[in-house]
């Protein structure tokens, strides 16, 4: 194998790649890269066997040659010190030679970097994945829906199903869900009318959706996504990125979200989300980071903590309105804060029903985005 | 004590003397700033006993009305609550009012924070430093002969005297060195001519100056600078830094610079500075991050480095200039980078008397500052 290839092409490619190499694993060879040269480009894998990415580097791009090949073949680096080197190579062509089988010699202007790699066929093949559940979405839609729901996963392998992001796909619909069993993030989005749109019930790992996300870019390019029984693959410009799904079945939560409210409040989401924040300051220390929410007079939300050593914190906020009755209630200052962030648009309705009942929180005049709290008991 | 003053100028002097309070010191109220309101202004004060800062914010700063004092008096807030406290508070004017004795009120807009605070007479009294070794110097030049000489400090407390920077005043110069016995680095500096101009010989603690560098702009404003048996004192616009100083005399290190060379190699800082970076990528696993660097023919030198699992890298760099003899030497990549990023000016002059002796780097036309490595033996 031999090529020279623009630099900043390969260190862009090797940055995604790397984005799936772990340094824990116990398949030593998955700590490397794995370079192919081919008549068409350079292609780059990565994979900790959960995600895998492979990034393609084509010849030519826009009339601007970006490889010239000059032997193909393959072979493994070590990630670390290959994704180092790259970065700090001096010029902007890099020269990447395989001599004596397994010798790579990497060029560029006067440095000369000799590396000991290893054997490409030894390197494990990409799950294969049928391309017949397929459907497509804007990246920027995309990038949205992950960063609406995935903050919500468990962090705890106690329900290891509960660490994915439920996807469902029923009437050309898709609805993202995730939740702790503490606080739940739905999201649902139309997806564009095509010929055939399967229907689907898997859970992706939130960690694969948070380094999707990473190489996801703000654009409306369409990300193609392939679904089977044990695979995902979301399919870029030049990308392919592979996650593995997570077994079992995902909980039917649609019952735990209220059907009707006792009190509805219309508030400002930043200013919500900044007195919460301050009155997180001095929660933080005590019970479990938990504010305290209650209606005062005319239509006044007073948020308030206190901790007995520190001191305690009071403030007001002018709701736009308040419906039904009147409420005290306890929750956790970060789901809270989590939720308003997930949430887009000026403001929010909370919609209780009753201090120790679950409530949830909407963007005002949107139905499609619902974060869901169970509150704490304190009063 | 009661007071409204403008967020912006107190989140300024918190986050200042805030440099200076530690959560892991063994006084409590150490833990705390001092907060005294007079009718000249607020005082804020953070120490850790071995560093101690004073930010002053004047009742007016040309003719803004910064702070309004409806009562003097003082008290100690616990600094790390009062710290995000202000930074997070919602309108551009901040109340802090004493109401019995110790609890405080803090008021901005709607939000109302009420602290549990110390006695400030309780508070240590900062060191009373006479003002008789008084000298200055602009501001950004302080910074540079900070940032020249500190990092060349030793970490380890083996020999506590080598974890400061020896300043010494002789003849209307200032020289500050710093060494950890593996390398020295050494930068003077002409003190503009005044009256008297004191002889000194302290030593200062390396994080004392590290915390100072931080406050420091890079404006030529004059920084007035005290010096006492035990404390030194740098005196800014509205600050004022005490340090204490190190007990003990600082080596006499003058004779561990040689005063001829055998071989001298004029490179380019940057040039040099890339290469060695280079090749410390993979000396890092190996030999405590060694570089080899020799003579070749035809005034080029060569770094290069191996790692025999890993591999190995060499490049060429022309020089400018090599007088002398043909050399073959090994140092520590980490302290040749440390050196050339300490060095300004686009090209160095690297001095060698032989491959098991120290060699000095200064920049060319320039021998204000000078660093010193020792090298390693593999040769």
């Amino acid at each position: 194998m031999k090529f020279s290839i623009q630099k900043d092409y390969l260190v862009q490619a090797v940055q995604d790649v790397m984005k799936a190499v772990s340094s824990r694993t116990t398949i030593p060879i998955l700590t490397g890269i794995k370079i192919v040269a081919t008549d068409e480009g350079v292609t780059l894998t990565g994979s900790d066997s959960d995600i895998s990415i492979e990034s393609f580097i084509p010849v030519e791009e826009a009339g601007d040659e970006i490889v010239e090949i000059e032997r193909k073949g393959s072979i493994v680096l070590q990630a670390r010190y290959f994704s180092e080197i790259v970065k700090k190579l001096p010029q902007d062509i890099v020269e990447i030679d395989i001599q004596n089988q397994l010798q790579v010699v990497i060029r560029s202007g006067k440095a000369e970097f000799n590396l000991n790699g290893l054997d490409a066929e030894e390197y494990p093949q990409l799950p294969q994945v049928a391309e017949e559940n397929v459907f497509s979405l804007p990246a920027d839609l995309l990038k949205n829906l992950i960063r609406q729901t995935v903050f919500a996963v468990s962090t705890s392998e106690t329900r290891p199903i509960l660490t994915g992001v439920n996807w469902k796909i029923e009437n050309s619909e898709l609805h993202c869900i995730a939740t702790d069993s503490h606080r739940l993030a739905s999201r649902k989005a139309l997806i564009a009318a095509s010929s055939s749109i399967p229907e689907a019930n898997v859970v992706i790992p939130g960690k694969s959706l948070n380094e999707l996300s990473k190489i996801l870019d703000d654009t409306t390019d369409s990300v193609e996504i392939v679904m089977t029984e044990q695979q995902i693959l979301f399919k870029m410009k030049n990308i392919l990125f592979f996650s593995r799904l997570l077994d079992g079945n995902y909980p039917d939560t649609s019952r735990l979200i209220p059907s009707e409210s006792k009190t509805d409040i219309l508030l400002n989401s930043k200013e919500l989300l900044h007195a919460i924040d301050r009155a997180s300051l001095l929660a933080r220390e005590g019970r479990n980071n938990v504010v305290k929410f209650s209606t005062i007079e005319q239509g006044i939300v007073e948020i308030s903590s206190d901790s007995p050593e520190i001191g305690k914190v009071t403030e007001e906020i002018q709701s736009e309105l308040i419906e039904g009755e009147e409420l005290k209630i306890s929750f956790s200052a970060k789901y809270m804060m989590d939720a308003l962030k997930a949430i887009d648009g000026p403001d929010v309705r909370i919609s209780f029903t009753g201090a120790m009942r679950p409530f949830f929180i909407q963007p005002v005049d949107d139905e499609k985005t619902l974060q869901l709290i169970l509150p704490v008991r304190t009063y």
